[in-house]
This record gives structure tokens, C-alpha cells and sequence, in this order.
């Protein structure tokens, strides 16, 4: 994977729903930060998702890797920090980088894979909609650009 | 409100991602437990969920009360209690009890009152489709039957 | 319950993972976002969440109602809006009102009552810990110093 | 991976709370189903997960794998799979198959990787209490004994 120029990030905070038992946050808590960070990084852009599936193509996770280095705990100031790498076929990669922004250290690595999904019939799509096309385009040059 | 001569029972059990810092079940985690519970005793008397939604009318929650009495901690087993009562208009009141089945005491009481929408415009329905009367029907029946 | 001066504003938006179904926002989603917008209000006078609760003192919630009037669809923009009426006893009540940032419509209205529970044996608390007091002192002031 | 004999089986139904804006169950819902299917094949072999962390030992999950397939849709009822290997040191690998029983088809493969955690200080634990050395043993032969 070709690293990218930079990483968008998105702040998060530790609320108590967010975490379980053992006062650190839910392992499972982080899947929805890393598609709350997703969805902000494609408005950041210029794309709302909710327009972008009007278009009729559904952007879809078909895997998801997650490694926990570190907890985080109640009331921690996070950020969640991402990039989509370029494009090949029909697979989105996202990589993500979760910090404490107090120690600031590593607390989770992982991955989400998309693929653009007919909304109508759920199949996976060969050629996107303009729309989604043109979003995707941008994304990676947001990341990669500078890098050229 | 009547009371009803029976109610429908659903269990649960306190999982991991269900508690908070605290060690004891996050006060949102009943909303979904209420939830659960009110479906399975729409099952119960024939009608499944997703089925009644697809005559075009869905079934929302337009208010919701809990009162937290004794918290459950990880690992409890709970019963979530629940009937509805005899049909207003087009309001439908679900009443809850949520207990521990260790000790048996009351957790948690809670109503939710639902109304019919029309799945396309969003609109409260006057008049309801047919499958979700007939169902309604079978609920009321099914608690205050063997009252009357 | 007197109208406070003014409330404290706390954004949300609408992520995939908070809807339902129905393409709005399940129902239960509302109080992540009441517990979150409370706490970031307890932060905004100067007191973390976590650091309240090292005193010993928890605050946990024993009452909560919402009213839907109308739903938030995915993507939407909303505030959360909140303030904490005069204490009397050792119920703290905050009320809420949701409103969709576009139309600008209310779409949900809620109250959350809280006590002061003891962290280590779970009884509440008729004296709080110093740090609690002021806390709450200064989150009254603060809606309603300017009314006086 | 050496085979299991078996697979312990954890059946859900799935709830609006746990479907999205497609209609179908979000993808990290099946974070939760996995975690609960665990705790259930613990029990299932007499251990309850809070009276092991009792023993001052967390199981924390480390990693997490998920490889979505088909969709769940709202009200399909499914099987939550899962087996734990073998164990090589102090990681507990954790395999996963979800399916839906109406097709039946593999909806959702995964695996998660667990590791016992001191309770008060967080360090990984090179020996672990005898209670949670039993259960682990117990899981194993669970799934071996028969194939051996």
C-alpha cells in the first residue's frame, strides 16, 4: 500500500454508552467511528452520502480488520485518522489510525474494503454512477496529490 | 389503564456491550430490550415485523418512558415483561416491566406508545391495512381474552 | 420547571450506523445523544465526566422520556439542545429538544433525570462529594444567572 | 487451523435497533452477535463470563476479523458459529460463521483474537488464574474431544 500524503482526521469523545465493564470503550465502538470518520472524510470533499446512494449505488463493507493496541478510556479525547488508498477494480481500502490525544499513542489499527452495491438488487456493481465516480476520484486525490 | 390478564415475556441476558463504566447495563441498552420484546410478541400471535411493514405501514414509537429502579449487572438473566393495551385511535400503548430473574425484582418500568405511518409519505394513517389491524386485534385478544 | 436564560447547543449528525430501516433514526439513538450533549455540558463549565466520578459519585439516570414529533433522516444535521433545571433534592432533570438544523423543525423533545448514586455500594447519595456540588452550582448558574 | 468437531451454535432474530438505512443489519452488529455468541459457549461449558473476570483476569479482544457475504435482512432469523482453537500461548483465536437459516446460506465469516488481561493494571497475563485455565481447557476439549 502506497503511503499517502496525509491522513483526515476526525475527533472523537469517550462517552459512557461507549464504554463496557471494564471502563474502557467497547471493542465494537470503533467500527462506527471508523464509518462516522469515513462519511465526514467524503463530505470533506464535497459529497454527503446520502447523496451519493441517491445516486442509486450503495457503498457497502465486505471486510473489516481491526487491531486493539491500547484502551481508551471514559472521557478521552481520540481522533480517528483515515485515507482511502487508490483504486483498484471495484474495492475501496480505508485505512485507519485511532490516537489518545493526551499520551498521544497508537490505540487501534484497522481496515474497512467497500464495494459500490446496486440499491435496487444488492449486486455489486461494475460501473458506478458519475457521481460516486467523480467522489472517488477526489478522495484519492485529496490524499495522494501532494504526494505526486 | 385495564389491566391485561396476562403478559408476554421475553428473555434476556446481560452481555459485554450492553454495560457501561459503571459495571451495570447502560440505561439506553432497555430501549432496544423493549424493542426486541415488542416484536417477538407480534410473533408470537402470527404476525412477523417485516412482514406487517411491507402492507406499506410502519409501526414508529412516538414516546417513550423509563423508570430505572435497580440496575442489572453483567451476566444477569432479566425478563422483559410486556402487553398491549386495549387500542384508542391510533395509538398504541406498550407497557413494560423489567425484571431480574436472580433475585426476582423490579429493574425497570417503561411504556412506549407506537403509531401507524405511512411507509412512503411519513403520514399518521387513520385507517390501517388490514394485516396490521387484524393483527392489533390479536394482540388485545391475546392479553385481555381470558380477562373478560 | 423556569425557562432557562439559555440552553447549551451540542451538534450531531446523522450516521448510517444510527438509522434504521426506515432510513431515519432508530429511536433509541436519541439517548446516546442526550447522555452525550449532558456531558459536554458538564464540560463546558469545567468538569469532566470521569474526573466527577473519581469523587466516588456517580450520577446515574432514573428517569427518561422522550416525545417524537418528527424523524431525522441519514445525513441530517441536528442540535442537540439542553439545560438543567434548579435542583431540588437529589434529582437533577434535564430537559431537551432536538432540532433538525435544515427546516429548522423540532423533531424530539426529552427529559433525563439523574441522582447522585454511590459508586463503591450503589445507594444514593444525600451529600455529594465538594467537587459534585460545585459542578452542579455553576451548570445552574450558568442557565440561569442571566435571567435573575 | 486444525478443524472442531463441532461448532457451538448461538441462534439471533434480527431487530430494527440493529438494521441501517438499507434495510439490512448494519455491519458492525455482527460485532455484538459474536461477542455474545462467545459468552454463551462459555457458559454453555459451565463457566458465566462475570465469575471468570471475577478471577481478576479480562479476556480482551485484540483483533478482529469480519468478512461480509450476503446480507441479513429485518426479521431473519440467523446462526451465530463459532469455535475457539486451540490454544498456543496466550491468544485465543475465535472463528466465526453466520448464517442465515431461511436460504441457508454463509452470510458473515470472522474471527476474533483474545487475550487475558490483568484486571487492575491492564498488562497481558503470562499465567492466568486456574478458573480461567479450566474453562479454556474445557472450550477446547469441547470442540476436540470428538475429533480426536
Amino acid at each position: 500500500m502506497m503511503p499517502p500524503a496525509r491522513w483526515f482526521e476526525y475527533p472523537v469523545v469517550v462517552h459512557p454508552h461507549q464504554t463496557d465493564y471494564a471502563g474502557i470503550v467497547w471493542h465494537g465502538t470503533y467500527v462506527a467511528w471508523m464509518e462516522e470518520a469515513r462519511i465526514e472524510c467524503l463530505k470533506s470533499v464535497g459529497y454527503g452520502f446520502a447523496e451519493l446512494i441517491e445516486s442509486g449505488c450503495d457503498l457497502q463493507v465486505v471486510e473489516l480488520t481491526l487491531r486493539y493496541h491500547l484502551p481508551l478510556r471514559l472521557g478521552a479525547a481520540a481522533v480517528v485518522k483515515t485515507f482511502m488508498a487508490p483504486v483498484h477494480g471495484v474495492r475501496y481500502d480505508w485505512h485507519y489510525q485511532i490516537c489518545d490525544l493526551a499520551t498521544p499513542r497508537l490505540c487501534v489499527t484497522g481496515t474497512a474494503t467497500l464495494v459500490p452495491v446496486e440499491r435496487d438488487r444488492g449486486k455489486i456493481m461494475r460501473r458506478v454512477p458519475s457521481i460516486v465516480q467523480t467522489c472517488l476520484e477526489r478522495i484519492v486525490d485529496e490524499f495522494y496529490a501532494a504526494a505526486q
